[in-house]
């Protein structure tokens, strides 16, 4: 269906207020608008494109809150982070992710950024992977953005051990879960 | 303790039939004598450094028997495969696979290379992860040489699953295990 101008740009200030990442060319499908509408409504609702609002987000010093690891370790970029409670990171997948053959992106990209995004949410200097259980619920494609997101469920410090769970969205769908049992230890 | 020259050898012998990839420095280690002394047995006994040895192997064309993926996208090299039954690779761990400040191989570099071999295993056109339970069992650092054994373990083809699992060992001691389900179809 169609909106009006209005309520369709009531819409896109409620869907971009819910996920800032999301794409002109998702907005243009999912308003049935052309790309070139969803420019002139940001235009007049003063909302910068996708690029400026990642930077405006990432602008933010994460290399100062992570402790786990270097933040240029992390696989993907972090958006945001709350250590020991959750972070959450985008991979943008391009042509070198993919499988040649199908263009399906391969399970160790998406792996290694939920992995990552695990070890960096959490608030220690030393955070190793235990053991994990994954799920690919959902191929990915090239020109895919992955949007994952670090939950830490639980911890036990008797065991130095944390529990994570990771759950990556393409344009809201789940397409990858994985939960991590993580080593942790501060060095003394 | 230490063997006579003749044991040794003897030892020498048996202990590369079993494994062909251990390095001088390992049997050294074995046989409690210097890299020295092994060298000069394998010349004694004709046998070639292990570069040679696995080069031998891998000259064995694998690229015509893998269906799954091209070779060259496989993590680390097939050394060994027979087709639906098991696979076997090796990664040569580098600074590049590890974390900076601790030296510790990441995490997704021993899945990227057990996941790929659980794809490569398969004899269909396309092979995909559905689901996958991992346990790291003892830190890799650089220099290790990673072995990967690849079993496939139950194949149910109503379901077109594959239930497969990976064992990875440096010098024999285990460091990582897998447990691939993998999706696997012919293209019609």
């Amino acid at each position: 269906m169609k909106y009006t101008k209005k309520d369709r740009q009531q819409l896109l200030l409620e869907t971009l207020e819910k996920n800032p990442f999301i794409t002109d060319e998702q907005l243009a499908s999912t308003f049935n608008v052309s790309v070139q509408t969803i420019r002139l409504d940001r235009m007049e609702l003063s909302i910068p494109e996708l690029r400026e609002r990642i930077k405006s987000v990432a602008a933010h010093n994460f290399g100062e809150e992570v402790k786990s690891l270097p933040l240029n370790e992390v696989i993907g970029e972090i958006i945001d982070i709350d250590l020991d409670k959750q972070a959450i990171s985008i991979l943008d997948i391009t042509q070198d992710h993919v499988f040649a053959r199908n263009g399906i992106a391969r399970g160790h990209h998406l792996f290694a950024q939920a992995n990552s995004l695990a070890v960096a949410v959490i608030n220690d200097e030393l955070a190793l992977t235990r053991k994990s259980t994954i799920t690919f619920v959902k191929p990915v494609k090239a020109g895919d953005r992955v949007i994952a997101k670090a939950v830490v469920l639980s911890s036990d410090t008797e065991k130095n051990s944390t529990l994570i769970e990771v759950t990556s969205k393409v344009e809201n769908d789940t397409v990858f879960i994985g939960q991590f049992s993580m080593y942790r230890v501060t060095k003394s």
